[in-house]
């Protein structure tokens, strides 16, 4: 029997023949789905590729590869932006696919909680809560294909964390296999339990490294009654800012989302897809010169009130000329529109051609400062460059992307500076105390720059929790941690 | 040089001379109040007391506990209830005292964050937010002496959690000083940061036995512009749980407080505190027979929005029976009266006489049904016991006390049965799916519970995690984990 018969004959004894296979040089797409990362960047190669239908053939799963000194790659829906889900190009690692486990356990209405398996999409947990007259509110664009779980390894944000928090923040308990193939549970959908060490928090954002997470309780919250949306021009980021804060005054927790998005970067949408912007309302569409920012406010108690707080805010900063123009969305249609505008940049983005991506953070207060100096310090050094910004500004968190000069936007030319944009990106961001890596996570791709970024004592710390719970290195190697 | 000659010059060489304190029989009592816990459960003996007087003292004082192998025990205001901050009676330990790391670093109001040091009281804290017009949000009845350090440690809870979350959900970002005497920073005031394990998450809660948290970033909120206070009275718990479900609809965000007691709190509030019961509004202090809610809503609009909607949900949930009373707060001094009641109910037990006391949670679908069982089950085997609950309702989080029977209501005969009312207590919370801890942390009190309630694989998980970052379990050894 040779190598790879007797790989799949070890783990088709647990999970049975039609749920393993093995890389196929005949069949070269077969697989490629699960090699290849979401961007492109990253396609490795694999031992096996498994998928157990529930949490019991995951620990046997896991022996069978702890045994073996086989490392394991656990991926959900693959849509990572670091390179943190698919196996290196080793050929040694068996990719993990949690698709099988896509259970709703419990949904207990009273205790506003869910109790699903890793391998829900985010979209059938958001539709399994819509289903029971409730609501759970982590929202990103790649909901159809995103799982959970993957959701909950990375800690994803999103468009509604000023509200509602991140991942983490959503996540009563989990279910996880650990690296010995062990499980331990917490899904009782507990507010509050200071039973000993957080590792429901520590398993959370870990990528996959510490553990694999097979199941959680997630709160859910009531619908809320009415729900208004507006778009917002103001000359530039210091401004938005101060709206920001106004906003958090005026409308408190009803402030579900204050996204923005720079002159640029709705340039960019109007020139490649002018669909998006003709169906704005005419006002909001008559051109922007500032910065936009979408606003969404949700009130517990009816339409009228989302709309009127909403209508009295932009009111007051129009009067005091903090804002240039707004307008309040009057139908579905318009507000369908706004979020269109704002999730149809990065289609925008790579129809322009090829950038340097960052996802960057910074407390509110340095967020103008820090846009100002960087920007400049781009220009000097990439005259033709072009940033495109736009984001979750209510968590002080931008997409800040450098677009390459127009003459290289196609063609490898440009990606020969990565390196070195990075470099000024994040070297600004720590001068001004912000992170490089607000809501994506470090994968393969930040791995190195985390060690520049957080102190040696705090890496040391990671490093060794990581030995003390994975002292083989077989969950995920080389991801997070070089 | 005698021993403690020795310890005294190797400590004072750090923070000077009169930082440094060692155990005197002559004068018994200079020490006491640091080495007595706070509920008077247990009394210890150290090796030495030391006051560090900022983080790189606290360094220092960590490298020569370290060089020496003294175990440390980190000390804040001292008001843990599970013993948690108190040298066991070894006389091997330090106490490390953070009282002189006092500063408020910065206050970044646009930021809406705050960084302050590990020995500023909580109430310190909260009247810095309020000079800046914002607020601090975490709210316990200690606030005069804990200290934001030990908040921190313990995951503290309180009475806004289920608006605002715990001490965990409050924070930003650590300064932590580690084992080895190193440290490291995430006090820039991030929203979202990606950047590797969840070290903060991890610190919180771990009770000082991972790290000697020495500053902390925190978030801040908007001053609410209305504030209603209500005091209800419901049938009983299963009709307080729906009420409960009800004041998320309606409020949403602006629930605040949702604090429970039963009729034999109450009585007990009234029996051994008078004053505090003929304070109420009349309404309220008619006699509750069924248990009593105390609701507190805010509004970021006015006052009249916050008034008017807590009333129009009481009005509701009169109109269908599911509560019997209810009366809104028409004066500040009315308001304290509520909070008085709610307050009062420990004082009054104290008063009353020796209880086996208990701080569980539960899903809020369970919760009427554990009461009711609990209840009986204690009936059965303690005729004369009386059980006191009341609590944060809101987080299905109860106080969960009983009394002894009023002939052993003084004297130690109760004592004897701890165990067994534990025991009864804890696998009734398990068989319904709570804790056995929901705010008050494990320490010393409930460290052999806590194995018979975590998966084996859990406590696995945090016995690793605390030999790889105290490997000389230097860092309040026999908290948490035995």
């Amino acid at each position: 029997m040779g190598h790879g018969a007797s790989v799949h004959a070890a783990l088709a004894a647990v999970v049975g023949d039609q749920h393993v296979r093995l890389p196929d040089p005949a069949q070269s797409d077969a697989l490629r789905p699960y090699l290849r990362d979401w961007r492109g960047r990253y396609e490795g190669r694999c031992l096996a590729w498994v998928q157990p239908a529930n949490t019991a053939e995951v620990v046997d799963v896991v022996r069978v590869c702890a045994t073996n000194g086989w490392p394991i790659v656990p991926q959900g829906g693959n849509t990572s932006l670091v390179g943190g889900a698919v196996p290196d190009d080793s050929g040694t690692q068996i990719v993990l696919h949690l698709g099988r486990l896509t259970h709703v356990r419990v949904l207990d209405a009273p205790n506003l909680s869910i109790t699903v398996e890793a391998g829900c999409t985010l979209d059938a947990v958001r539709e399994a809560a819509r289903k029971a007259g409730l609501m759970f509110p982590l929202s990103l664009a790649s909901g159809g294909s995103c799982t959970i779980g993957g959701n909950l390894a990375t800690n994803a944000g999103g468009t509604q964390v000023l509200r509602y928090g991140t991942a983490r923040e959503l996540c009563l308990g989990l279910e996880v296999v650990t690296a010995q193939g062990d499980c331990w549970q917490q899904l009782q959908g507990l507010r509050k339990d200071n039973t000993g060490y957080a590792l429901r928090d520590l398993m959370i954002g870990s990528e996959g490294t510490l553990g694999i997470i097979t199941a959680a309780t997630l709160r859910l919250f009531p619908m809320p009654r009415g729900e208004a949306t507006a778009l917002v021009s103001c000359r530039g980021l210091a401004e938005a800012v101060t709206l920001l804060h106004r906003a958090r005054q005026a409308l408190d927790a009803g402030l579900v989302a204050f996204e923005a998005m720079a002159p640029r970067a709705l340039a960019l949408v109007q020139a490649h897809l002018p669909a998006v912007t003709s169906a704005l309302p005419a006002a909001a569409s008559a051109g922007h010169h500032g910065w936009a920012v979408l606003i969404e406010h949700t009130s517990p108690h009816s339409q009228a009130h989302a709309g009127d707080t909403l209508a009295a805010l932009l009111a007051d900063a129009l009067a005091d000329s903090l804002i240039d123009d707004a307008v309040v969305a009057q139908s579905e249609r318009q507000r369908a529109a706004m979020w269109a505008l704002r999730e149809g940049i990065p289609l925008a983005e790579r129809t322009e051609g090829i950038m340097v991506k960052h996802d960057i953070g910074l407390p509110a207060s340095r967020l103008a400062d820090w846009s100002a100096e960087t920007e400049q310090a781009i220009g000097r050094q990439w005259p033709q460059a072009r940033v495109v910004c736009f984001g979750h500004l209510g968590d002080g968190n931008l997409h800040y992307n450098v677009q390459a000069p127009p003459a290289q936007a196609h063609g490898d030319a440009f990606r020969a500076f990565e390196q070195e944009v990075n470099r000024l990106v994040f070297d600004a961001v720590r001068a001004h105390g912000g992170t490089i890596s607000a809501e994506h996570g470090i994968g393969v791709l930040r791995r190195e720059e985390l060690v520049r970024h957080r102190d040696p004592a705090a890496i040391a710390a990671m490093r060794a929790i990581k030995r003390a719970l994975d002292p083989h290195n077989l969950l995920n190697p080389g991801r997070v941690l070089g």
